[in-house]
């Protein structure tokens, strides 16, 4: 089956194409460009030109409107570090862009088992004559630093001059739109140009964030066919232009390869060097090559993660896209992670945050072990700063994950609906229990993983309190934005009992291997620490309301008057667009799953029972604002059995992005919800769980669909999981036999 | 009894200059000049160097750190309209500045009888002339718009040229300190100069405020004797500078008057020639008459509003500079109200607040009832922005004061501390009320007073919600701003029931009368709304915590851990610069009294035994870093007999600025706190009570005194109160009989 997906354009579809620099940007996790034209849009249309390295930041002030002691302000960003994917086209004289000519049969197109994009058109100019025009993007996952363009221009109706203007430019800002509320009102400039050259016929632009001082190299080079007539120079003070003249007859095809490496001194310490250095590898072989290497990374990818999907076409397209995209946003080292919108766009400026653990972990857990082991080891080395962040919110011990970060200190500028989430705490070390159950890698929680463990309990202890006998933790957010500043959040009680749990676990399981000692000295923890840790455990208070045989989502909830979402508007959501944050904290109205998100991860913690009716009341009063809910819904409706309901959510969730729903795309995809679709069929219709007490599967086919299949890997072995309607087959494909249970039923999958 | 405060300096006191520039400030309600010294201080100390009209404002850009619905983006702030409180003075060539020469015998008096302030040193050159200087000033209780300077030097030990430049400079700025969170931190133009000129010897500056368009204009004049050598102008673009030499003998005198008057867009059309016929009032008469104008104005006050105390000189004098500071402060129209610093700084910037109704109304509704009704006034001229405000904040009806304003809108950059303090709205009505039991101005209550009763509590409507069987109201924040954003507080729920109750009997009474009509047109109150307001009253959630046998301060104040305030460094005080904010909404600790505020209100709500349970339990999670905090634990110790402790809380009240205790009284004076110190005594130790069952007195004599003794107004009558070992006298000093219960016991005073 192919993984494809394709769309059309046309001269006018400004809005379109918009969104489409984010639906066809290339990434490899190390490198994002949006999928501009490389000629531009006409002056005046709304574009979001750029090109992003994962972890790269500077420091932004965040003024608050009233000083209070802790209060953050100054964030990190993610920078738009050069515009290297502007060509100018010119055909006889007469320059191709939307506004001047016509274009006939665009179309762009995903493919996402050679990893590349495709923009192809014909295009007429104002004279009529026509070429016919193929530019193909890659950004490589065999070598990180490059990005390809490869511009294919033929003459259909006459022999003349095709003219290329290819630019590398370094003097570029960060998107901002006064009237967008979502995004940066003012503009920015966050880089100096240090310098702008070329050597050996290549160009290098080396610039500094403004504030972090973190330096970026990049660098262009040019391959043309046919050989050239003409060729020309300008290097100013922060670009380069090269410009290539041929002469064709009708028929003939020209093609300009133009090859783009990044550099960063994060990873780096000489980026200039190491440009130069990347250059000559991107150069050492055809882009033939690389393009093969991609196909070749590219099978591996889909044989080991793919969904496959027959019965339904269009959400088997969505659902790979969103494989494929996590793939793109994935760091591939430790000194990034993935961004809420991965590398395809400003929106949320590149932070990473509590997405990463609860909805896309699960996906590389299963699916590629060593990214999951990365992004955890990321969240390890920005541990200290966690200690830091702590300290600033008042806390003598312990670590506090910020809520959004990019190299570890918090960006949070409205601390409600922020900072106090301190369940980020429980999420980073739900996801580092996941990788050990998945794994067994008892090494990596020697080394890293009972840190963070013993340092995000010791939190708790500290926010927390003893009241009437019970542990309680007071005035923190939960997932839901919703309300903030609450007591006793459902969600975040049971993600800190389940994180005092794995500490002690942890804690033990290293003393059986004789492997303790480090964490326990690095981080000094005390045998009453981890008594500590069982008491408060043991103790920790879970609001239940008896009478609606609920978890109330937190203390007050249940007091609170109910929105009437029958009665409100479409125009009015999402609320937070439309009411003060104080007017929603009133009321029972929830932007996402909470309590419910609570019942899929902490499942064992209530009856099936409770959790039925925890979800029946919480559906009505959800508005899915945020698009971290509806894959949870689903899941959590496939575990009661509500088969429809589970489909429908899960439809909701996969075309997310690709149908544009939330009508902010343009800003870039929706990382969390991405990971959320594959939890949707795998946690959902598959029913898999990683638990202490083993693995489980209870899968069922969705009504619509005539099969699926996926594979996943589980301590060393991967095993095949295949569904239609006689069943479930589940096939050993590597590794030793491993025990699952199907159907609360105990099989050796050989 | 003198009215009298002095203190003393000498060269190198800079800081307790700065401090005194506070102290020693001339106002009279409408203008307020900072005791700065004519000279200024050296170049590098700090100084706060402002003029200020009440209720003259400009536009300022309050950035949120994060964009979210309905959050304020733009608040007013109170300007230093222009410096006309500069004369350098020369002695044979050399300058007189305190880090030149000497300062002998410095002392600054503030006489309040006479209602001016006086600076006089002996001042000794480098050379070893001496000079003797006496500078009066006064801001003009008889012509508000009018501040003056008289300026005495008398050569001790030489014969020679003694020259003043008296300068009136437009181009000023507001203070800023990039160290001080408490105050701007950016410096900020506020003012543009439209036009500087001199006119028949008048000099006037017309500036506009750059972002509210407001225009002031300020216009000095000068009388020199004896008659003069030299006269010298300079008219600049901003500044008009006078030269004035005279050739003295020793133990001649030199005396400069210099005339300020200001005048106001808000107030007048054309502010410079209203300044041109204020001028010209000012100069119609010697200035000898206008000091006679203050010293009747302020016999009047004195014999209306003192509080004569005998027994303790100290706590006497602070007391006395309290009041006075009172009258200094309020505005005495209803274009301005009472800032937290009233005119003596720029702290809070010169925003309402609460302060006025809770803190101060008390004592101009027992002394000064047309001030009072006044303050009244302004709140029903800004209710329209309340409305306003409400529906920011997305209330479908009713209205929301805005917790800080000058002009009537929100300035609160952090709602949960600011907007969120809904019982601004139950404070207003209180104020409201009191006015109207201690008048019976029934007229003005058909007129404003029933328009804000039926508005406000129609929010509480809109804000509250019945649960199980309660109207409970959530999410607010109650005075103690060390929780914010709680349910139930017991302070607002009591206060909004007060609100409540008070609009329906307000429309019986004019019904009654037969002047309901017109508040009811004006806001479309209907009958049912009428039965609501009634019902929520009746169900009003009043928390009760059965085991402490007191009222929670919130639904989850008693489950929160204990501040140990025993064990908290001195340093860490106030703890709202030391601590995160949510780390200290975690914690059972008030900023202030809260409901112990509420049990001196609304003592009726609860029995004696709940009352004193509830102090008791308070007091010990009270860090008083509030400065409206002591004053009411002093009135509800007084009230609880706690006769000790009453007065160490009162000693504490009274001296706050004279002693600057809070270690901020540079920043301005703390007016709610002076209204508390009247209320320490008018009804702690007086225990006089306003209520809807009549005027009532308990009065006791703090052990330390021999007496005290006040006036007071009562529905048209005055009465004076004279407490002493012997007993209480009750004396009708003006108007018909009054019943008095005094003990509980009912009087007729005659």
């Amino acid at each position: 089956m192919k993984h494809y997906y394709e769309a059309s354009y046309g001269s006018r579809d400004y809005e379109e194409l918009l969104l489409q620099e984010t639906i066809f940007h290339n990434a490899n996790g190390y490198i994002g460009v949006r999928g501009c034209l490389e000629e531009g849009l006409p002056p005046g249309c709304d574009t979001i030109r750029g090109s992003y390295i994962n972890g790269f930041y500077d420091f932004a002030k965040m003024s608050q409107a009233e000083k209070l002691c802790g209060l953050v302000e100054e964030k990190q960003t993610m920078v738009n570090v050069a515009d290297t994917q502007t060509i100018l086209l010119k055909v006889d004289g007469e320059a191709c862009r939307l506004e001047e000519g016509e274009v006939l049969e665009g179309a762009r197109v995903l493919d996402m088992d050679k990893g590349i994009t495709l923009r192809r058109f014909r295009y007429e100019t104002p004279q009529g004559k026509q070429v016919q025009v193929e530019i193909r993007r890659m950004a490589s996952f065999a070598l990180l630093s490059l990005f390809t363009i490869e511009y294919r221009v033929k003459p259909l109706n006459f022999d003349g001059i095709v003219e290329f203007v290819s630019v590398h430019e370094g003097k570029v800002e960060n998107y901002s739109n006064p009237n967008d509320p979502r995004v940066a009102g003012e503009r920015m400039v966050h880089l100096r140009q240090e310098s702008c050259g070329v050597r050996d016929n290549v160009s290098y632009i080396v610039s500094s964030a403004v504030h972090s001082g973190l330096g970026v190299c990049t660098a262009t080079a040019h391959k043309m066919t046919p050989a050239l007539d003409q060729e020309q120079e300008w290097v100013e003070e922060t670009s380069v232009k090269k410009q290539f003249s041929v002469f064709l007859r009708a028929g003939q095809t020209a093609v300009l390869e133009k090859y783009t490496v990044f550099a960063d001194s994060i990873r780096s310490q000489n980026c200039w060097q190491t440009a130069e250095e990347e250059m000559g590898r991107a150069l050492s072989c055809p882009l033939s090559e690389w393009y093969e290497k991609q196909e070749a990374y590219l099978k591996d990818f889909w044989e080991n993660s793919a969904l496959e999907i027959a019965g339904d076409e269009e959400l088997s397209r969505a659902v790979d896209y969103n494989l494929y995209q996590l793939l793109q946003s994935v760091s591939k080292d430790a000194y990034g992670n993935i961004a809420a919108k991965g590398l395809s766009g400003e929106g949320y400026e590149g932070h990473y945050f509590w997405d990463t653990e609860m909805y896309i972990q699960p996906f590389f857990v299963l699916t590629n072990p060593k990214l999951s082991r990365n992004l955890i080891a990321y969240r390890y080395e920005i541990l200290e700063e966690a200690r830091k962040n702590a300290r600033i919110l008042g806390h003598k011990k312990g670590a506090l994950y910020p809520w959004r970060t990019i190299m570890g200190r918090e960006c949070s500028g409205y601390f409600p609906s922020g900072s106090a989430q301190y369940h980020i705490n429980g999420d980073i070390a739900y996801a580092t229990v996941a990788y050990y159950l998945a794994t067994g890698d008892l090494e990596f929680m020697a080394e890293k993983g009972a840190e963070i463990l013993y340092e995000t309990a010791r939190l708790w202890l500290d926010v927390g309190n003893y009241y009437n006998g019970t542990f309680q933790i007071h005035t923190v957010t939960g997932p839901d934005e919703y309300t903030c500043l609450v007591d006793n959040n459902y969600f975040t009680n049971v993600n800190a009992q389940y994180n005092l749990h794995w500490a002690v676990k942890i804690y033990r399981l290293l003393k059986e291997a004789g492997m303790e000692e480090k964490a326990v000295a690095r981080t000094g923890l005390l045998p009453e620490e981890l008594r500590a840790f069982e008491e408060a455990e043991t103790h920790m208070y879970l609001p239940y309301d008896e009478k609606l045989g609920i978890n109330p989502q937190d203390d007050s909830f249940l007091s609170k008057k109910m929105w009437d979402l029958e009665h409100t508007n479409k125009e009015e959501f999402p609320l937070l667009l439309h009411y003060h944050p104080m007017y929603l904290y009133r009321y029972q109205v929830c932007k996402q799953a909470d309590t419910v998100l609570a019942h899929f991860i902490f499942e064992d913690a209530q009856s099936m029972e409770t959790i039925r009716n925890s979800f029946l009341y919480y559906e009505k009063v959800t508005t899915h604002d945020s698009s971290l809910s509806t894959c949870i819904y689903s899941i959590v409706a496939s575990r009661l059995g509500m088969k429809e309901k589970a489909y429908e959510y899960f439809g909701d969730s996969a075309k997310l992005d690709l149908f544009n729903t939330h009508k902010n795309t343009k800003d870039g995809i929706h990382t969390a919800n991405m990971g959320g679709t594959y939890m949707g069929i795998v946690y959902g219709f598959a029913g898999l769980r990683l638990k202490e007490q083993g693995l489980s599967l209870a899968p069922y086919l969705p009504e619509k669909w005539e099969s699926y299949r996926f594979c996943f890997f589980y301590q060393g072995s991967q095993i095949q999981v295949e569904v239609d309607r006689e069943g479930t087959r589940l096939t050993l494909k590597k590794g030793a036999p491993v025990t699952v249970f199907l159907f609360e039923k105990e099989y050796i999958v050989t």
